[in-house]
């Protein structure tokens, strides 16, 4: 099944809800404004859809293997990566001192919702090496950035996150792999990491692991974890490669989905200590990393619309091709193609709302980034990264618990056949699941929703943003017509359910953390579907406008009845998640822990 | 990962909420008192646990696989058939005419939870050859009952139903394949099937095709479909094996669970035509089928349940065992047990108030179904055969689609470990997702309950449901106490949610049917939301008489609790669907076709 960018879609988006052109007004991306997007995502679309698409299937069905310490990645996989890097695209977001193309986040993240679209197994090395560059830029020293930056950015070596150990996952506090002090400077690294994408593969010629481990007498705990680099391959002074690391892949994982992308087992310092270098300051270890991880966090979002988008696209044709049963209200004499039944547009557009509305999410939230970095105004700057830091969870919780529930309907859609391997639809299904564990579950999502976003400013952000809905509410109400009327009432409501919400967890959050950390999942899933919502009721208003100047009439009245079938179809789950929420709160709790 | 039976929850609900005691004073159901029920589930946990859950896994690291027209199953099945079919359990709810133990559907359907809990794809073969005993008790010829029950009864032969072609999957009115009589009274059959559970297998001796095809000069559509029995082996006048029959299988699918069930394309008649038998009349087969359908729809729902329940136990499992970050409440001191976190709490009672709302509700169902067959009474028999028919589609749907979130909410517990195979949890994500759309879809259950169950007779029997509902909040609201007075308060809601979608669909059926039918899966999510919430509120009253006498504290603590979940946590979704079905009618059907 091919892909198609939507490019005519992140445009829309891009223009009209992020105001690329007020991105463009920032001091360094002068030359980023809509003419650029536009170039820049319709090559971006030709690269993926020609070559990076069509490696999807062939990941799943010949995945990374694992011999004697050596990943071979899926054929195929290699060539693309070489032209993936070669087109500049690992470097688009990066910075020009480095070789990047310095691009916004907001036309960055609509590249990365094309790739992982694409190709959510392949996507993954990019996404994070991404991490590995961020953390460098951000925290290593100027003989790091000089080693290892120019190589990363061009996508000639790759980075890696190494985090976990399997008695630590969400919990880095538990974290044992050691690293020792050497006279030289460097350290030597020793211990077990587990889940590392792109671990170990044939893509590139060195990869670079960006690796928390403990210095001997750091103290217990997170604040005793620090960062080190830990290349495959040790670099020499002129940048050509040395020796071969202490540092060994043991096995990959047989998973569930992204079964392309390989997930290894890494064992640092079997062999008398794999040299890390030190980046940063020693026992910064988790703040440097969650640089990273914010980073990847939304990225991760990203791949909740990317696959969801996938989905849909397939769930779309075999709908238009399937005959199947006589239309219900009899507008077809005999048996029609399936997209005339009324369940089948149900699913198609819940679908295609959840994805309408989790984009405009994410594409407002880049815009927030990128002027959180570069205005001029200390203030401006300031706002706009609580607005940011306040979606992140968003993007990455609900965007990727909806591709859940997006792909299962991709798979229903097509009936008997969803469940057939062949048709490719499962593949979806089973490559998303990940999406809501890794880079933080959706209830660590949750919980730093709940708490450093809402209960350290007593919910004053999250207020914030329920004051500028109840503008676009009012603007909606002005506006007439029965889709805008509908979508006023019900982001009217699904807002104050919000605000009930808030004031519980800011009520409940230290005085009974158990009842207000019992909803915070809810709380999450409440607040992402009220402001891809209220992104939708904006992208109303826009559709409206653009319609009275007599635009691109079909494209505009769908982005209308979308927003009014979010509106009536979504919006109203707030109510249900309220409810739980405010009254539910001790029954989470109740059942003694020996009764399950 | 080992499985346990849930014994005791059975029996509670077999008792309290199905009245096994009245089942038993049906004729015929004499010894099928609580005794009876409690040996034979004794007995049916063992088996399972000991002998069928341990090769779930199995069948889907080595799943059956075909070579020449030959399907051998994964090691282990064939033994363990003989096993089944030796205990008796094949026979459990058939007629003792035919060698069957004539239990009541109260205990069997208990017993069939058990089964495929233990192993689905295991389970699918007893419950197709159900379907095709079911088919020819109720039409079949003497001659063809003589030939073919014994030891579909006894488990030497299996049986199969034979719908599916690649152009008529829910429209049974596409069916093409042919019957041509012939002198002797029989027919020759001609066709390809898809889709046929166990269509080819090594299991049993002899395979029982019941195949619907159309006899030449037959009217078109689906009044034009009669019911053929074509054997793999046919059968010589003694009842021992004779020539092999003219189906075969072709091939086997590659599918994204159940692996272990092969599900087979069947070609008829390639070399001069298949031998096929009449059952009952020509042209009378798709009412035929619907008796299969029917009980093999039930079945399906139970499918759910018991998928769901295994998901549970072992995320319950891990949640016990895994130590994973500092409690919120700071009950430990340092990293605990992920079972201490409140959203892992909320993940397990969500997936625990799920499985025992749709359990009462599939048990109380499967008692009305005995009353509707045995009952003196005949108008006691009507109200229960109307009040059984309104659970099916319940049953069917709602059960399966909540084992989708439930088995998801299994893999998210685990984390990243439920992402990767070797874990077991993922074969749960992936097995379910065939359970909402083989013996139709929930549309298709969903068109069921908005047509036939809920139009037809302007929404009587769901009003007299409502009614039943009514006064089951009342006994609550009387007993006092935060849970009862919680569940009433939100059964209430529920039930008036019900009551507005009822007259939605009764107003729109006919007038507006896009309106109506873009309502229908919501409008059957609700209402099995709610009958299951019912029936946990009826489980709470029973449970708070219980402890009053002094009962087994734990249990029915522990069931008052779930209920008051469920009430808090569930419920109120039924306020986002209404909220859909009632507003939201038009939207479904705005965008044009060509916009997707």
């Amino acid at each position: 099944m091919s892909y198609k960018a939507p490019v005519k879609d992140l445009l829309f988006n891009m223009k009209h809800l992020a105001n690329i052109e007020a991105v463009a007004q920032l001091p360094g991306f002068e030359d980023a404004g809509l003419d650029t997007a536009q170039a820049v995502l319709e090559e971006c679309a030709k690269f993926n859809e020609d070559v990076i698409a069509p490696l999807n299937v062939a990941g799943d069905l010949q995945p990374s293997s694992w011999k004697d310490g050596v990943v071979t990645t899926t054929p195929g996989f290699k060539e693309a990566f070489k032209q993936y890097a070669e087109g500049g695209w690992q470097g688009l977001q990066h910075a020009p001192e480095f070789g990047g193309q310095g691009l916004p986040k907001t036309i960055g993240a609509a590249c990365q919702e094309i790739l992982n679209s694409a190709n959510l197994s392949f996507a993954l090395c990019p996404l994070l090496t991404d991490g590995a560059i961020e953390a460098l830029v951000t925290a290593g020293s100027d003989e790091l950035k000089a080693t290892y930056l120019d190589k990363l950015i061009s996508g000639q070596w790759t980075g890696t996150m190494n985090l976990t150990e399997p008695q630590a996952g969400s919990d880095l506090a538990l974290v044992r792999s050691r690293a020792e002090p050497q006279p030289d400077g460097c350290y030597k690294v020793f211990g077990t990491k587990i889940f590392i994408t792109y671990g170990e593969h044939d893509m590139a010629e060195n990869i670079i692991h960006l690796v928390l481990a403990r210095v001997q007498g750091a103290p217990e705990g997170v604040k005793g974890i620090s960062l080190f680099v830990v290349p495959k391959f040790l670099v020499n002074a002129d940048g050509s490669l040395g020796a071969r690391n202490d540092a060994h892949c043991v096995s990959i994982e047989h998973k569930l989905g992204i079964k392309a992308s390989p997930t290894a087992v890494l064992q640092f310092g079997d062999n008398g200590g794999a040299t890390g270098y030190l980046v940063g300051e020693e026992n910064r270890g988790l703040e440097y990393m969650f640089i990273m991880m914010n980073a990847a966090r939304y990225a991760v979002g990203l791949q909740g619309i990317s696959v969801s988008e996938r989905s849909y696209q397939q769930a779309v044709a075999y709908a238009r091709e399937r005959v199947q049963s006589r239309p219900v209200d009899g507008s077809v004499k005999g048996s029609a193609t399936i997209i005339h039944h009324p369940d089948v547009r149900r699913m198609l557009m819940t679908m295609r709302a959840l994805i309408e509305g989790t984009r405009a999410t994410a594409i407002t939230a880049a815009a927030a980034y990128d002027a959180a970095h570069k205005h001029p105004d200390a203030q401006v700057r300031q706002d706009n990264q609580t607005f940011y830091e306040f979606m992140v969870p968003l993007v990455k919780g609900y965007s990727t618990e909806i591709s859940q529930e997006v792909t299962a309907l991709g798979v229903q859609v097509h009936g008997g056949m969803g469940f057939i391997e062949e048709t490719g639809s499962a593949q979806h299904y089973r490559d998303c699941k990940i999406l809501t564990i890794y880079e933080g579950t959706t209830a660590i999502q949750a919980n730093d929703l709940v708490g450093r976003k809402t209960g350290r400013d007593g919910g004053a952000v999250a207020k914030a943003i329920a004051a500028q809905i109840e503008q676009t509410e009012a603007q909606l109400s002005a506006l007439g017509g029965e889709p805008a009327q509908a979508v006023a009432r019900e982001l009217a409501l699904a807002r104050q359910a919000f605000l009930d919400v808030v004031d519980y967890m800011v009520a409940n959050g230290r005085e009974n953390p158990n009842a207000a950390y019992a909803g915070s999942v809810p709380y999450l899933m409440l607040a992402g579907n009220l402001v891809a919502g209220w992104n939708l009721g904006r992208a109303l208003l826009v559709a409206s406008a653009q319609l009275s100047q007599g635009e691109d009439k079909a494209f505009y009245e769908a982005k209308i009845t979308t927003a009014h079938f979010y509106a009536e179809h979504i919006l109203p789950r707030t109510a249900a998640l309220r409810s739980a929420i405010v009254n539910g709160g001790h029954s989470v709790m109740e059942l003694p822990m020996d009764a399950f």
